[in-house]
């Protein structure tokens, strides 16, 4: 057996032993994990003050440093967030169909966990905590396989989460980081199908797209959003300068935010009025169609093909003109990574339309993108917003990290 | 574009207009698919023999044969099918989550269709019609590639029902069938991301695994059952015996079927007693390990390190003795393939414990594996089994072959 092997195998056999540890064990675990991340919160800074070092000599972008970066105030949010999940419904053991049959079986749908989940992610220290909690609550064990630059940090946390689980009387094995973080490894963990379950990456599209492709392992694609505002002729331009506006700027390197504005062509003229001084105060760079660029003029730039499937996650908006809403929505279901659409009218049947026939994992009339979240959405805490269409649909919370098993009670039943 | 793409691009088309066709609309079609098989089956019935000519020509063996061939009662079984289909309840278009969120945004959970499904599946002309029924019914557009030794009868089930379709006013492409059916065809098949949303097979494990390793497009497993019944030490040995038997000889070539019985070394004298008698009528081959051997003496042949991990599909039976409920637990979730496992015992702690602790689809107590199946669970109608944790897990019905998007209705709302 390979190290990871092992690993595997760890993790499955701790799974079985989750799998049965009832609510009150799994929030114990989550309760002492807040707690020795607070408490020894120091060990944490150190270990991530040492990958900073590293990362700021490998010469690592501002954004990126950013984001690996742990203070005493994240860590305390992390810890609050591990709380949060510690104070959710648990999902499994319910029983959400049941009847007696005929024949006088009674057979039961009741949730279980997947059992292993593993996640792949990059530099950033807080979601090997998170993805920890979210599993650790949904009954399934997790091997975390976070990105180089964030390994001292990664495996202290790991470490200090594992000593937790032990005192709470939990296997160890339940959460496991991946110590080799090399590619090599990171392949390997992609076709471990004999102990990984599920395979969930968290990050940008190339990563995504590298595992969907690479994997062995069933994978939930998520957070791919090249996401849509459709301006319809009908719209309070207002209204709906307001919401590109939000959806553009509010916090541009997020999934949810929009990267392509679809105006009807005879609301054109008006809404950029109104929207273009709201966009310039962030200085938002336009990439227009021909029709866009001849209103726009010297404001933005000839967009090129590759602008209608880019997820810039930056202050970049593509600009097109459509003839209405049909055009709307064959480009949408064309171009968009079925994460969130909005359309923005005060037509009701366009409004019914736009919902029916765009197919994304959320669709909007007049509201801002940006509400696609596991807590806007009511799910209290989200591993990530799955873009596909089996097994969970956009924000992915601990409902979506459970399966189901029938249990059926006989008396001696034949067929 | 190869023509399977285009076939492809057609089924995505044709997907848009059917996720939006009403109950109603489905049901026409679903009639009318009825209907022509009806009317026109004596041309089904020809290009069947056309195939069956083929397949005893090339040596069929006669099981195999028998799957393919259809006969006016099988037809009029299937038209049965159809019809039954057409009652079922429409999962597409229910919300079954709808709220209004703290900021106003109603936010409704709804059931769409998946898009495109494409099933791959051998000589067996029924799953044709089967499984155009439940797509069409839950929403999804299906591309159908069978065993090639069916073609001549699947395409002219193709035929007659795209011809249906049409006359009830939904694109013809709402069906479709690969022409093509060569292997390579098949792996395009399997990698035609960019128009399939999932791929199922249905039929022997290996088709299955074949497909699972080979597919680049989400899949679900079905119908791989490796399923064992445990015979407890406190078992009722006579109800024991009649459920291996029904469980092991009702139908062994289903993935339902049992494969393998463990015993309880205390119970296992008294219960071959009672169970060989059965077992005889049918003249069960028993492949035992060393301590069932001693028992069963010359009545078995030992087991090969193979046998425990062997779909038969026949009248073949591994025999196993174990220490208890422990060892039969960790067998079972070492050598089962996740889908029907059975307890027969008296004592309500132990039926409880390996309810919570076998891992598979469906979890029996006294009761025969062989219940596992769509009708017997109240579906109505199964694709198939699933025996994978993600999307679905044991019989898929309507439900099964859905997703959902979330539907916003906003007031200006940003975040």
């Amino acid at each position: 057996m390979t190290p990871l092997e092992q690993q595997g195998a760890a993790a499955k056999a701790a799974s079985y032993v989750l799998a049965s540890a009832g609510t009150e064990r799994k929030n114990e675990a989550l309760e002492a994990i807040a707690k020795v991340l607070t408490e020894r919160k120091k060990e944490w800074l150190e270990a991530n003050a040492q990958d900073l070092e590293a990362a700021r000599t490998a010469g690592m972008r501002p954004a990126m440093l950013d984001r690996l970066t742990l203070t005493e105030g994240r860590i305390a949010g992390i810890v609050e967030g591990v709380r949060q999940v510690a104070s959710l419904p648990d999902p499994i053991g319910r029983v959400d169909r049941m009847e007696t049959r005929p024949n006088g079986l009674i057979i039961g749908r009741r949730r279980v966990p997947l059992g292993v989940i593993a996640i792949i992610y990059e530099a950033r220290p807080n979601v090997t905590v998170d993805a920890a909690a979210l599993c650790l609550k949904s009954g399934n064990t997790c091997i975390l396989r976070g990105g180089k630059e964030a390994i001292r940090s990664n495996r202290k946390a790991a470490e200090l989460m594992r000593a937790a689980l032990a005192a709470a009387g939990l296997p160890g094995d339940c959460v496991s980081l991946v110590q080799d973080t090399s590619r090599e490894t990171a392949n390997e963990l992609m076709h471990l199908d004999a102990y990984v379950d599920v395979l969930i990456p968290r990050g940008g599209a190339g990563l995504i797209r590298a595992v969907v492709k690479e994997a062995g392992v069933p994978v939930i694609r998520t957070g791919e959003g090249v996401c849509h505002v459709y301006i319809d002729d009908e719209a309070d331009l207002d209204m709906g300068a307001q919401i590109l506006f939000n959806a553009k700027c509010s916090r541009p390197s997020v999934c949810n935010a929009a990267e392509c504005v679809l105006v009807h062509r005879d609301a054109a003229e008006g809404f950029f009025r109104k929207a273009l001084p709201l966009l310039d105060r962030k200085g938002v760079e336009l990439r227009a169609d021909p029709a866009a660029l001849e209103i726009l003029g010297t404001r933005a730039l000839p967009a090129q093909d590759s602008d209608w499937d880019a997820e810039y996650g930056d202050y970049i908006l593509a600009v097109k003109l459509v003839d209405g809403l049909e055009e709307a929505v064959a480009f949408i279901n064309r171009h968009g990574t079925g994460h969130s659409e909005a359309i923005i009218t005060k037509n009701y049947f366009k409004a019914q339309r736009f919902l029916n026939e765009v197919d994304a994992a959320a669709v909007y009339v007049n509201a801002s993108t940006r509400f696609t979240d596991g807590g806007e959405f009511g799910l209290g805490a989200e591993i990530g917003i799955s873009t596909q269409k089996m097994h969970a649909r956009g924000p992915m919370g601990l409902e979506e990290l459970t399966s189901c098993k029938y249990v059926i009670y006989g008396e001696g039943q034949i067929r």
